[in-house]
């Protein structure tokens, strides 16, 4: 059974993301390093105890849809509202509605929590709060009283909906239409699919965002306006009033996160009100809906991040803990009495291994994303503005790095398990179904590839980037210079791995700058792997490095120079792909019909 | 919906594995390679026309157990016998038994359509036929006499009992055990899981083979022996008779392949006959049934390899096909009206095409692996025993990388659907869940590893794998004399690729000698993987030399191309991780606790 690794958090965060200095300054007012790990504690321990003992059962029975109702799993609505009630959904909302605002790291800390606990559950939260925080940006003041308190509280749910079947990550195409009405509301109609959590038992009411087109709008993602769309009208006083015009039409039947419903949702179609047309409010300003959306996207993608993480963490824990129990044959060197343990095998340890830097390698990717966007918001001007594009460069990374390693690790967590990986009721699977929704939804792995090639890259005409790598070089500088023979080889193949980044960074670059661009999208995936190897080898050292008193410090050391020795290599294939790949690609295109 | 691939099929066949020389030879009497053809156009119908269509409700439904019977999906029964009456479980066996005697060949193409048809369907006869082939081997006259006939037919169906909870991959541990009778028989008594179709209502009898140990036997893999166990008897006539004291105690609730029935076996509780005990006819020697297993059991690693190939080639159709389809976003340089068909965009063109190339070196490998067996068979004294060899290097490797492949294809296919991969109906993610046992059963992956560098790398004291790797960097020599730009670098890539290999072999050899048993191990399965991917740059480049005058050339020109400069580069590092990382496992090992 999953175990929240809060020491493991506590550290990423402190002494490789970057809090532990942000909290010597002050940054954050009263945030104390004491707090921090209370709220890290409180939230494992609801993670560990609540969640995780529900998942199961909740992915066996999923949810389930009946004349428009979504029946979620036994107990899962009495979960949320613990959940709820214990504050976790404010944390990081604005004091003025209620909630608790905290840094975002520790957002991104207990959403790896809930995440490992059940990715089905923590799902539905996770979309809450980016509802949150785009009507917290764009919404009006009546808007925000209205709805804001009751969705920090998590007494109201959000849902965001973007998608319709002819639209996805092309946006632009999308056919839901609003039309104007005199008292200032509109009317949508339309379909949406893929809406997770858009109908359920947990909340007496759902707030939609829904992207939709006004009749006279322009062509194209220029053309998107949002709209607040509550499932219940309501009355000034705050009370619950008629059904709104949007329903549930089906759920889906899904691979993994079988609990979380996915829902198809009608608007307009006239089964509830006077008139057709779910009543809707603008959010922002017509025909801007995409960049309100964009605002709370980074957020969202870095939430789904910390799905991979969390499924990395969960599917590592569970193999090693199999491999420490099971034993079959004798691992070379084995001298104890009968079989070995088959983490002994050296195969088996090599998994293992590779399953836990990759985790943790994600986790500190994830984090010092968040400690960016921390940073942005808690400094003024240059810095800023620094931040900020280090929170939008690391955001595909993230996003996508996080999650090729959630199935990655969950399909060697299966192979760990062997043939009792395969069977449903050992948990491996779960986690392998699961995993496989996060790099495509949120934006495909694909699309935050393009993202970081062609719009983070050029982040202040590459400055950005620049800085990035050479902070990168320091620490594998400060690894050559701590002398310790326990990193073995790790200051050599850090640097080659970096050189390997500057070097494809800079030939796509070039690439974009020449108007080469089918050449650069060519190589946009192998480069946002590479980045998060590169990553992953940076801040195990970094971590290896830094003295957290805990006396880890050895363990760190040996898996960081295990990662460096082991998985820094595939850097310069992963290099030469992108460098020299895309002709090849281009004349096999035709082998495709 | 799965189209069997003959055409390609056909040429590998051909033109890569070697049938074409072979058939020149005329050293399999008078098959022609018209035969051939007629056989795979055949093959592929049926697995097209009824075996596909009936996959997606089979996985839905899958199987069930009630009162110790299992009740397959809804039109099974039926697809089974019609497969059987057209004397597709025949193919390989001998004519004195009802056999067709064609080559293994055959055999492995046609069980890659069987699985790309539904792996849950052709899992059944794979282990069928691998009884054939113990007992034609092992059993005696008797036995083979009243069984093998209705087994070659398809009229019963054969189970392969080797697992049970404690011995896996460790078989030398195992309980269940065996007691002799004074009238010649056994009786077994025991518990074996994870029995792939032990009962099932395909077939009025099963014909089981029983690992188990007799009292008075050695401790270890030296003691155990192997049993024929009947689920009904058999009189002198052939008719059934009494139900025999083995039922199916429970069916697993598995990952994927759902209609596969998986069952916990329960011999010898005395629910039927006179006294408990199953009753069982020895085969082969006592103490020596491993050795009868180990018959069987490289080609079972082959069948099951052909469930990778399988695997990918489906999901690679199902991939191209919706690419091809779906419109979104403009691709660069898109000059199409609209949006561009996905197809088009470089990051999915080089999904498709990783997965076309590992679809296909997958392919060329098991073939190749099967044309080994065929030759191994159709020669003698040192030819012989070459070819023997052959197909033993190239079975742990033709297991591994294809189910691999096999798992890794699958999950790509699922990234390129986008959100609907993850939709059940979609079809995507049933591959994905079928392919993760194959890199599990008959040996995981990590044993087939183990095997691959401690048992076959020394075979002819390294004469054979010195031999292998001559042939490859003549295929490279070739490329390199053709003198054609459209392979491109092709020459050096493959030239580069095949030097890793011998490195590393090289380096494992030494590792060996030396007793440095736990770093070769380490390195094992990253050198399985290193032999496979040169090994699909190799055929690959064979394939496109070769003039198969039906004007695809130039695709496969192209294809190789891009395998060589995207794929081969990964080499360098699998052979740096299998000189350079053991050292560093072994000290990281202690993070895991």
């Amino acid at each position: 059974m999953y175990k929240a690794p809060v020491d493991q958090i506590a550290f990423t965060l402190r002494h490789v993301a970057g809090l532990e200095a942000v909290l010597g300054e002050g940054r954050f007012g009263d945030l104390s390093g004491d707090l921090v790990d209370a709220i890290l504690v409180e939230a494992g321990r609801f993670a560990s105890d609540e969640i995780a003992p529900r998942a199961e059962a909740g992915d066996r029975r999923g949810a389930t849809l009946r004349d428009g109702r979504v029946t979620t799993p036994e107990g899962w609505p009495a979960l949320y509202r613990a959940w709820a009630e214990a504050g976790w959904n404010s944390l990081t909302a604005q004091p003025a509605v209620g909630g608790q605002g905290l840094p975002h790291m520790l957002h991104v800390a207990t959403m790896e929590m809930w995440n490992g606990g059940s990715m089905a559950f923590a799902i539905g939260p996770t979309l809450t709060i980016g509802a949150v925080e785009a009507l917290s940006a764009h919404g009006s003041q009546t808007l925000k009283q209205t709805y804001l308190p009751k969705m920090v509280s998590g007494e109201w749910m959000g849902s965001m909906n973007l998608t319709e079947p002819h639209a996805g990550s092309d946006l632009g195409v999308m056919k839901t239409r609003a039309e104007r009405r005199d008292d200032g509301t509109y009317r949508i109609f339309g379909q949406k699919i893929f809406i997770t959590y858009g109908e359920h038992d947990f909340t007496d009411n759902i707030v939609h965002l829904v992207l939709a087109r006004l009749p006279d709008a322009p062509a194209g993602t220029r053309g998107i306006s949002l709209f607040l769309v509550p499932k219940f009208l309501v009355s000034a006083d705050g009370a619950l009033g008629a059904r709104n015009d949007v329903f549930c039409h089906s759920i889906e039947h899904k691979l993994g996160i079988h609990a979380s419903p996915t829902c198809t949702m009608i608007y307009g179609d006239g089964r509830f009100g006077d008139e057709p047309g779910a009543i809707g409010w603008l959010v922002g300003e017509e025909n801007k809906g995409l960049a309100c959306m964009f605002t709370m996207m980074n957020n969202a993608r870095l939430a789904v991040g910390m799905q991979g993480v969390a499924i990395a963490e969960a599917a590592t824990q569970k193999a090693v803990a199999y491999a420490r129990e099971r034993t079959q044959g004798k691992a070379p060197g084995w001298q104890g009495a009968g079989m070995s343990p088959i983490v002994e095998h050296p195969d088996v340890t090599r998994m293992l291994l590779t399953m836990t830097a990759l985790t943790q390698g994600a986790r500190a990717i994830t984090y010092a994303c968040a400690h960016a966007i921390d940073m942005s918001h808690v400094t003024d001007g240059d810095e800023a503005r620094h931040w900020a594009e280090r929170a939008s460069l690391l955001t595909p990374i993230a996003k996508s790095f996080a999650t090729d390693a959630g199935v990655d690790v969950a399909s060697l967590g299966i192979q760990v398990h062997g043939g009792m990986g395969f069977i449903e009721e050992t948990g491996a699977a779960r986690l392998y179904r699961d995993a496989r929704i996060a790099p495509i939804y949120e934006g495909t792995n694909g699309i935050q590839a393009i993202d970081l090639v062609t719009r983070k890259l050029p982040l202040s005409d590459g400055v950005q980037i620049k800085g990035f790598i050479e902070e990168l070089k320091a620490i594998a500088r400060a690894v050559a210079a701590s002398s310790d023979p326990a990193f073995g080889e790790t200051p050599s193949r850090l640097e080659a791995s970096l050189a390997d980044l500057e070097a494809a960074t800079a030939w796509l670059g070039k690439a974009l700058a020449d108007g080469r661009q089918a050449e650069a999208l060519a190589g946009a995936t192998p480069y946002q792997r590479l980045f998060g190897l590169a990553l992953t080898g940076a801040y195990l050292a970094k971590g290896a490095l830094a003295d957290a008193g805990d006396g880890r410090r050895g363990e760190r050391t040996a898996l960081c120079r295990f990662a460096a020795e082991n998985l820094m290599a595939e850097t310069a294939a992963l290099k030469d792909r992108i460098v020299n790949g895309a002709a090849s690609l281009a004349t096999a295109r035709a082998v495709l019909g």
